[in-house]
């Protein structure tokens, strides 16, 4: 299989960006030096990268592309760009097509992620992204939406409080980054276990991965994976399965499937995707 | 091992009372053949049985306990009375224990199940209600925490969404009708995987429980489950871990916890506890 040079960076929502309201329990990380957005920096090649601010799932994107400039100010860089995506035309002018040429990172923010794949999907920029992806040590980075846009099967939506049942999750096409995964986000608050194991119970060859708030995935080759962030990543591998009738249930009927193997991970973690291999950090290894 | 003659039926909450407003779509098998308290009544000998409702764990116990009598009328039984036990004193009672002896069934509600271990917990009326049943087909049913109380290890509390991190569960011990279960209810609507997980991580060798609503388990012999009503069950097998750093972290730690045995069944599926085998039902089996 050829090597996949570029980097992979999926979040699952509501990461730290530097600000003390941000502070909770659940963003016990230096911001400078460990946090996420910190490590995108790392992995895109410091202070000076290009590093674009995709705000195309949001509402309200030019709230959020501030955000981001100033997140991303704090941690001393000086080459941040919002390239306010809004429409098909917008992912096909010359002038954003030079610039994702140019960047080394993209991060695309929280929202709908299909706004990114109806907006994004199937344009030049897709294309060039996909290949300097492929080709180059090109980061995509993405919170939420951003992140869950990511596969080739991408939840599109689906109620967290109705699942397991056949019919709740529904599933689409994402930017196809990476087909091995799907990936669900804000997983522990939102109370999203259902509706990803429906999707796993639904393509039971794809691993499923729920990202917690301020938590995310390193992952290079389209196969390594290290989790960062201050929380924990939930990995359902569903190639165990013994039973699964998702295929002949009706709608709205509970599900049987049985021996998912599941996995709870956090920073430091690693996990391989091609031989469902986790690399857990030794037992008395101190918590960065 | 001592066979154990009678029958646990732990509920998972908001069980169907039979009213038109509790017939949503996640209550979808018919109140007088097929639902859940029908079911207590058959294993209970009938509609003549004696049935003890006991809403000890509520805090609207009159409420509760008119509730339970209109859905037991309903369903034809001629002999249901609600015991309100609410103190030690209550439970030390000539006349309650007289009650307990010469009943077929007791019906734990809702509620809050500390209420009802520090009320009942090491009382005479527990020491009947174990002694008959161990030794005789005695049903003890209950609903919500009704349903956590039954195990040795008992969920005491713990936020759903804070969870995966140590220290977020608090155990404490149940009335100790199953020592091998550990049993969470409203376990989809309140997204409860995590803290069920972590207690699953204290207690690797017992096998988390989560009932969703209007869903539970008929239990024999302490060993042998069947899955009722309208929702699913899903079950966490600790006894597979490859890791579990639990008892090292710090409170407030993101978790590393692999290979969790997952299971979700669903009406009429079965499981053997003593073996950790599953028993679904054939794939092209009706819903009943």
């Amino acid at each position: 299989m050829k090597m996949i040079k570029g980097i992979l960076i999926p979040i699952g929502g509501n990461e730290d960006k530097g600000k003390d309201e941000d502070k909770g329990e659940n963003n016990s990380l230096e911001f400078i030096e460990d946090g996420i957005l910190a490590r995108v920096v790392r992995e895109s090649g410091g202070k000076n990268a290009l590093i674009l601010v995709i705000p195309t799932a949001s509402s309200i994107p030019v709230e959020i592309g501030k955000n981001y400039l100033a997140a991303f100010k704090k941690l001393g860089c000086t080459n941040i760009t919002v390239l306010d995506i809004r429409s098909r035309e917008d992912a096909e002018s010359v002038e954003n097509l030079e610039l994702i040429r140019k960047a080394d990172c993209v991060m695309f923010s929280g929202g709908n992620q299909s706004k990114i794949t109806k907006k994004i999907g199937g344009t030049s920029f897709h294309d060039i992204l996909i290949e300097r992806y492929h080709n180059e040590q090109f980061v995509i980075a993405g919170t939420s939406a951003g992140a869950m846009c990511m596969s080739k099967k991408m939840i599109a939506g689906g109620r967290g409080t109705e699942v397991f049942r056949k019919g709740v999750v529904v599933m689409t096409s994402g930017l196809n980054f990476i087909p091995g995964l799907i990936i669900d986000s804000h997983f522990i608050r939102r109370g999203r276990f259902g509706r990803l194991a429906e999707a796993v119970a639904i393509y039971p060859k794809l691993l499923g991965i729920g990202l917690a708030e301020d938590t995310g995935l390193v992952i290079k080759n389209c196969n390594e994976i290290e989790i960062i962030g201050s929380g924990m990543v939930i990995l359902f591998d569903g190639t165990k399965l013994t039973h699964n009738n998702e295929q002949i249930l009706d709608e709205g009927t509970p599900m049987t499937m049985t021996n998912l193997i599941t996995h709870v991970l956090s920073n430091g973690d690693g996990y391989e995707i091609d031989k469902r291999i986790v690399k857990v950090l030794p037992m008395d290894a101190p918590f960065v």
